[in-house]
């Protein structure tokens, strides 16, 4: 692997890879092992703390693409799955995309006055904290079709995009984007180089996270599984266009619905889940039960200096988890950093 | 592009390219063309007819991936979308998951007394070849879900490879796996040798699809849009599974609905659309209309002797081609040989 990316390194990257692999040869040779204070040569995932979760990532990603392990994998197997919010990025004090749904509501509100006396749209023009902090799915239904539908998709996209250039995160001050979870970003460009198919399986919007999944992630618009209006198709020989309508598709993207849609898209089950919240349960259990060896990854939030300690919404999972012997990735001990800006 | 070819060539095999190229070299000193009896030196389509339509596809694709050339596009937005039934094999004398569908149905007859008396069910166990051959799509959903569904994917799957080991096409007498069109195969290789990302969307069922595909296409389960049961998901810590439920997923993909999954699937554009009826005519209507340059194949089925003649369900999809100037491929005068058997 490492030769396969020593070529693509332009000829300045070459000579400080050289340097690397030169200082590796040499502290190999010497009798002490590196510690916390002397970082790993060539380490990958150098946010991470050394520990249980990353010795289980490398051991497993390791075995995965070596020939001569029994638990080799070919590439075209080699598909992983992550979550997005909890899991890629904060999903606190409130979901990103129920955030901007809300925000989206506000703006539309003068045209429809009868909100001010109907739930959920009250709670958001009133901004009631406490009732938007617990929605019931049947309410984030009612605000995600009255935000996000009977608009073209074009017109749903570039308004995404501007928020997203404009919101910033009210603790972290940054853009939304700019939060992504350092040692994620890590991971995933890890198992990229090991020729890994990344995937995103969501409950936010598809065309939501489409927008900024590329820049941010690195993953492409065909690898990311989410949520929708379902769409109508309204052709024009200079500008074809499609419209959202106040419909979602099937399966909701949430729970027992990520196995199917993973199904659905993906064809094949992954090796690799990484979650965090009892959302992501049939998911992991999915990759768990179909493979004989698995990689999965339950992130539970116990930061609430740097970022949120919370078990809310992932009691289950937890659980499974221990009952299951997934791997606990505690954000407070295996994360060295937890966003890019912090490094 | 020759030379990134060039690059994952053996030594044997550059060797051979050398002189191929030499030998190319020579010719296009020489006065002389080549000519239907002079076979083009390095010909990757070497089934289709020197023709517009061969041109035409080679002009493309020569442009798309020149970085010099004004139409150039980037690997990751060269996404080819092909219709399968009737574009990649055939659909006559009947759909092949519906010859298997009925065939299914036949067998489970015997639980089904009162089949014998409800349409389409009697027409499908006496065999009225009148009625299955132009059934309403409120049959042809009744067929499937009585047929695929309130089972596991994975008997279903089992059932369908079985079926395609031994069916063999009423006229053509092979597996239907061995009937792809020669020529489209070739396309499929030529297209894949210049990096593009080849989809299917199909009207038929995926699962149904993904068995065959990777084989007889090279086209990987991720890249199959299609139509199929809504699922649900059953986990087990040994064998969990997904089980078929008597319900379609939306949108159905024919017609406007193979635009909307190819958005909602792929998230981008292709830039190449491949049909044959007007079940692809809004599939073809979008690929032209969100690209200043497309490459757009309507495949007209033209040769009752060695396939068959039909433009019933093409009407309009061949009046649009005309209008919009769409590549009409005649499989007549375009395909030298129509399936591999015949090469």
């Amino acid at each position: 692997m490492i030769g396969s990316r020593l070529s693509a390194l332009s000829g300045h990257g070459r000579h400080i890879l050289f340097c690397l692999v030169a200082v590796g040869f040499l502290s190999s040779c010497a009798p002490t092992q590196p510690t916390a204070q002397q970082p790993k040569v060539n380490d990958l995932l150098p946010s991470w703390n050394e520990g249980v979760a990353k010795q289980v990532i490398i051991q497993f990603c390791d075995a995965a693409v070596d020939p001569a392990s029994a638990s080799y994998v070919s590439p075209e197997e080699r598909i992983a799955v992550f979550d997005n919010d909890g899991t890629l990025w904060p999903e606190k004090p409130l979901n990103v995309e129920l955030t901007f749904a809300i925000e989206r509501l506000r703006r539309l509100a003068p045209a429809h006055p009868q909100w001010l006396e109907e739930q959920p749209f009250a709670a958001v023009l009133q901004n009631h904290a406490e009732y938007l902090s617990d929605l019931e799915e049947s309410d984030l239904l009612k605000i995600f079709i009255a935000a996000e539908t009977e608009i073209t998709n074009e017109e749903f996209v570039r308004d995404v995009k501007r928020w997203l250039e404009t919101a910033r995160h009210p603790r972290f001050g940054g853009h939304y984007t700019d939060l992504a979870y350092q040692p994620m970003l890590e991971l995933l460009a890890y198992l990229r180089s090991r020729a890994f198919q990344i995937y995103i399986c969501s409950g936010s919007d598809m065309e939501f996270l489409r927008t900024f999944a590329p820049e941010v992630y690195g993953i492409l618009p065909e690898n990311v599984i989410g949520n929708s209006a379902l769409m109508e198709f309204r052709p024009s020989s200079t500008h074809p266009m499609f419209f959202r309508l106040p419909k979602p598709i099937e399966p909701n993207n949430n729970r027992g619905g990520k196995p199917v849609n993973i199904k659905l898209r993906v064809g094949r089950i992954p090796i690799i889940a990484v979650g965090n919240s009892d959302g992501d349960i049939q998911m992991l259990q999915l990759v768990d039960g179909q493979n004989d060896e698995a990689l999965i990854l339950l992130l539970n939030h116990d930061d609430a200096q740097r970022e949120y300690a919370y078990d809310e919404g992932a009691e289950e999972v937890l659980e499974a988890a221990k009952q299951s012997q997934w791997t606990i990735v505690s954000m407070k001990k295996d994360f060295k950093v937890v966003f890019p800006f912090s490094r």
